[in-house]
């Protein structure tokens, strides 16, 4: 299922500071700091939504993981060194066995970047797809909205 | 202009080995680090295209940048540790300012990931919009193939 | 001058998140990614010590930058995922140019890694040594405890 | 036991070329960058040495780790950007469960920065010391120089 953007609401955002370490000669963080920033943001998504039992715990306890299908990135403005990022993390799809996450990275509040991900839950051995736990599924159902609830 | 991806002809591959400390606890390139290998690929190119006159030049003899403006990676398999990845790089777009790239990373013979960009070339001091230069520009045409092209 | 361990005082502590990305196929931190602690709660330090005047504004205002000259570190216990590292920061030596830190990094109230790290004052045009700007020197000095201090 | 460092033969280079995204706003390597250089050439070296049966080999096939002890990094001059780095690796110090290394970073003549290292093999499920396998240890010790060879 898929929501228009307009009923977006802000679920969950994490901030971080952005250091000397991630900017490059331009004094703007690296492009390839950026997809970091956005995983950092979804894996401590994960763990608020699920109370900690986010990705090191699907795997360690559940031999769950989920990686990602694709990842799409629109660079809107500089991440810009000496202020803080805050990303927002979105759940835009629900699936059987997937899940699309949206990502806006802002600082102050200007978006600078948007990143949208899908990630199919598989088992860690064998890599094989495995359908999203009930219990999961029914929070991320819930993260949508519910009136636009479809199973995909 | 754009080209059918039949017409691809691997202009450019940049090698490399995939390190123990690019993955993560799954033993496979974390998602975040695989960014970094498809933009280690992009600045190898383009030195390699315009002899030693990429990214580093253009930043310091022309005051000229290419920020991406964005950057869609599809995972199709995991990036493994202990073997080398290729990333070809082949050019896919050709604006008045701006230049799609479209990478391709692969381990032996399976391909691991495909990653497409776009990047406007901006004044590096006001980050305005500027012309790509016209000998770049006619080097980048070549590389699409001459029957297709159009300006965009 | 240089004062004895035991006179250490926390004078800062800069915590963060280990994250999955952090870590390699051990489940541990990646001993690359250690170093990177280190420096994020360095560069924090100078913030905090100098009211936001840290590594940056000396950059960009007083075109100043205070480049490593040693980094020496011990490992003492393996960093985990999914719990959180506070590194403390303690300035140990005060030069006429030079200033030396040290960061011990704890999980929970285990010592992870101690880093002790000397750096040098520099012209970021020339790179040539320059003074510790006085205002910042007092700052320095009264942080390491007024019976030792020695000039250097 | 230790060699004076008059005697070091170069045993092994690795090289890389500095990436634009490796450098800082100073246009020079980020120190956090520099252990990730001298990593590379560690794991690198372990390959060439072993055969191809180095950390990655060790660590699935005979679930042994070897994590660092400690790593002391001097830093002569700035690892620059556009240009390739070289890391020659030394084997410095054999004991019955420990190695040290050195690795000595260079852009053309120039030495950028030397790094050692002291690593201990261990168990990887219990992380107990063990002794270095026997024909490991033979390798090692015939790369420090067989006069000075003392069991430490």
């Amino acid at each position: 299922m898929n929501v228009p953007e307009t009923e977006f609401k802000p679920r969950f955002a994490f901030e971080r500071r952005i250091f000397f370490g991630d900017c490059d000669q331009l004094g703007i963080a690296f492009t390839g700091r950026i997809t970091n920033f956005a995983l950092e943001a979804i894996e401590t998504f994960w763990d608020d939504l699920l109370s900690g039992r986010g990705w090191l715990f699907l795997l360690t306890e559940r031999n769950t993981a989920m990686p990602f299908v694709s990842m799409d990135l629109q660079f809107h403005a500089p991440v810009k060194a000496g202020a803080n990022l805050a990303c927002e993390v979105y759940v835009v799809h629900v699936g059987e066995s997937s899940v699309g996450l949206k990502v806006v990275g802002r600082q102050h509040d200007l978006i600078c970047f948007e990143c949208e991900t899908k990630s199919v839950f598989r088992d860690a051995s064998t890599f094989g797809k495995v359908k999203i736990e009930s219990s999961i599924r029914q929070i991320l159902l819930a993260e949508v909205g519910s009136e636009n609830q479809t199973v995909s």
